[in-house]
């Protein structure tokens, strides 16, 4: 039986795993890869840190790994951007196969990756939704379909705290404070809070289904520091679940990419995914729609898709690293205003007559029509929440710029998308 | 760009959308592929029966297909069991890679079609579950696991039928007679309520996860046809949803395998798939829980399964069938008197004292504790429901037999598994 070897670069959580799950696990991935996977190396940053024992040696001199011409593939578990594309680009220029789990890396340079590794593999199943076997689904399983869109539940902490918000009644600081005790928050959390991981991963799903080469700063993003009980209760009146969604749609020759909080209807499979973990959901012009469910991050689970991409490797030596390359440049990423969306809005207010009647008609003048509306009033103030019919980015905008002016709006109004 | 030449055997509903999505998605699949699909004959049983017009040629000799050396690829979707087996044999002893969406010809020859194949790649993600791409994913996106167990909702009609119950709390008989109407069940509908349809496509996801070796007349089957509104109601006093479910599960050098109605606790992501929807959850030792969800039936979602055999076969010819081939061997059936669950059974009883008492004794007697206990009583009978804690399949049929002898019993118990 011929062997492969590995060099990982990374021993954190999921490098740590992933020589865990090689070794208790060794027959049956031999088994399943048509040969017995080898780790020759590891490479960390600071080797007098304390860290467990494996039975490969360890360098801090990832040149050790990227010049071994003994090494058939390199596994780059590390953080950051420009370093691992440094690591990444090398491998590549040296033959090797590589496997990533870094996201960010491939939010900016997936193209250029592509593009160096020429008919290498590069394998980041990993890199987005953790154990959840997604990228494989959209090229491989899906590939007979266009794809005409996909909205994702893919980070677990933003998905922890709506479900806290929503089972207990809290509000969002106190349920980030909590998270961050568990540890299903960072002590900074900005990054998860703020959409922007769930927008790196948004862009690796988006270039496999429609080859598009978009950054993050193209793209709409809004996190979830927002929310309100209001917003909650809203959901629970008018039948919705609300969830931080990563969604691509296809409009012809146009792409819209998108992160944001989102009511979904109470019925799709997808709003009913809760707490810590990811779900995808997947609509092809053929297969109609698709979900896949699991945990989106953990050293394990991530772990586990680190070694598909390498037992795929090993017995096919040939993934297509985006899944296609022709299409890219027919399609055009949809500017942002054009997006089209239901809207719901919370609106404080001055509790006197005729304000609802100011409000109702900006949104007559601006051509938005409201489908549903609620009125909450406590000693100190008013509310209103309210629900549009599908209207543009531009003219929600346009109605929201013009309700922040008037007098008796205490606050620029609150505004989440509506998926339906 | 190179060129792959398919025989289309078999033009029903799956076959004629197979050739309609390779027209349709043409240059999207082409891009996949990494080459041109070129559909070069069908095959049909009659030619005299009228059909839409297809751009390629038809004949009622399969051979000309099988004998054909330009053709690269069988794709076989005829139905039967020995018919499709004679013309897949033929396709692999003829160099020919096989697609095929049959899954009864798998349940019972898919060890010799493997031993013929050798490396010739054989693609079967349409025989189960439609669209959703569960072959792949347990064969590549799960492969560093151990799979722990599976359980799948993966007959429609079933599901649909269940789902009907629930909601509307009409029986059995009245709902499959609308499912009829519907076309969601056939005019014969034994072999979906039966439990058989599940069966086969239990058997093909259990060699992939653990390369076992069973018959549909090795495995423990059960159908729907017992269920009353009775057993529906106790789901929703007690927290359940009640499924079909095919379950695999690995217990040491055991593996479990088999079909019936199950309760699934309400919070369980699977238990929420409603209709004609199937959903199958995977629990590997590594990855924790995954669920795959999506349309398990209807010709283009089927088609969208096959052409996705088509794309892997054209970009890496070297898919292995059963995902691996060593294991095969190392794990045994479990018995089905072995295997152990807890149980729900529902018994009709005279409404005299001392008759729970004489069912208890039973139970204690057998070695079975009682979990939850509900009593429902009308003009003309009672009926018990009870749970137990878990016991094996030995003790419950003890039980159920002795019960079933009483002189208070008026009928056999009802007996549903519980999934905890």
């Amino acid at each position: 039986m011929k062997q492969l070897s590995l060099g990982i670069i990374g021993l954190g959580v999921v490098g740590s795993s992933v020589a865990k799950i090689l070794k208790e696990n060794q027959t049956l991935i031999a088994a399943r890869a048509g040969c017995a996977i080898h780790v020759k190396k590891g490479a960390v940053k600071d080797l007098s840190k304390s860290r467990e024992i494996f039975d490969f040696p360890i360098t801090n001199d990832v040149n050790e790994i990227l010049d071994d011409p003994e090494i058939d593939i390199v596994v780059e578990l590390t953080g950051g951007v420009e370093a691992p594309f440094e690591i990444a680009k090398k491998a590549l220029r040296n033959s090797k196969a590589l496997v990533t789990a870094n996201k960010a890396m491939l939010a900016y340079h997936r193209y250029t990756l592509q593009q160096i590794a020429g008919d290498l593999p590069i394998g980041f199943e990993a890199s987005v939704a953790g154990g959840i076997p997604i990228i494989k689904a959209l090229r491989d399983g899906l590939g007979a379909n266009h794809i005409l869109n996909i909205r994702g539940i893919i980070n677990g902490t933003c998905n922890y705290i709506l479900t806290k918000m929503k089972d207990f009644g809290v509000e969002f600081d106190e349920v980030l404070k909590e998270a961050q005790k568990l540890g299903y928050a960072e002590a900074d959390p900005s990054f998860d809070i703020g959409g922007f991981d769930a927008a790196h991963k948004l862009l690796i799903l988006a270039s496999i289904a429609y080859g598009i080469d978009a950054r993050p700063n193209d793209i709409l993003i809004e996190g979830i520091t927002q929310i309100t009980q209001e917003d909650i209760a809203f959901a629970k009146e008018f039948g919705y679940h609300l969830k931080l969604l990563g969604i691509a749609k296809k409009d012809g020759d146009f792409i819209e990419l998108r992160v944001h909080p989102t009511f979904l209807p109470k019925d799709a499979l997808l709003g009913k995914v809760d707490g810590v973990m990811n779900a995808i959901s997947v609509v092809g012009d053929y297969v109609g729609e698709t979900l896949y469910y699991g945990a989106g991050a953990g050293g394990e689970a991530t772990a586990s898709a680190v070694i598909s991409d390498i037992i795929e490797i090993a017995r096919t030596k040939s993934s297509p690293m985006l899944g296609f390359k022709t299409t890219s440049g027919v399609l055009k990423l949809k500017p942002i205003e054009a997006i089209t969306s239901a809207y719901y809005l919370r609106i404080l207010v001055l509790d006197k007559p005729g304000v609802l009647a100011q409000i109702a008609k900006i949104f007559g003048e601006v051509g938005i029509s409201i489908d549903t509306f609620l009125q909450r009033n406590d000693k100190h103030h008013s509310t209103l929440l309210l629900s549009t019919h599908t209207c543009t980015e531009a003219d929600i905008k346009c109605a929201i710029d013009r309700i922040s002016t008037l007098e008796v709006v205490k606050a620029p109004p609150a505004m989440i998308r509506i998926e339906k």
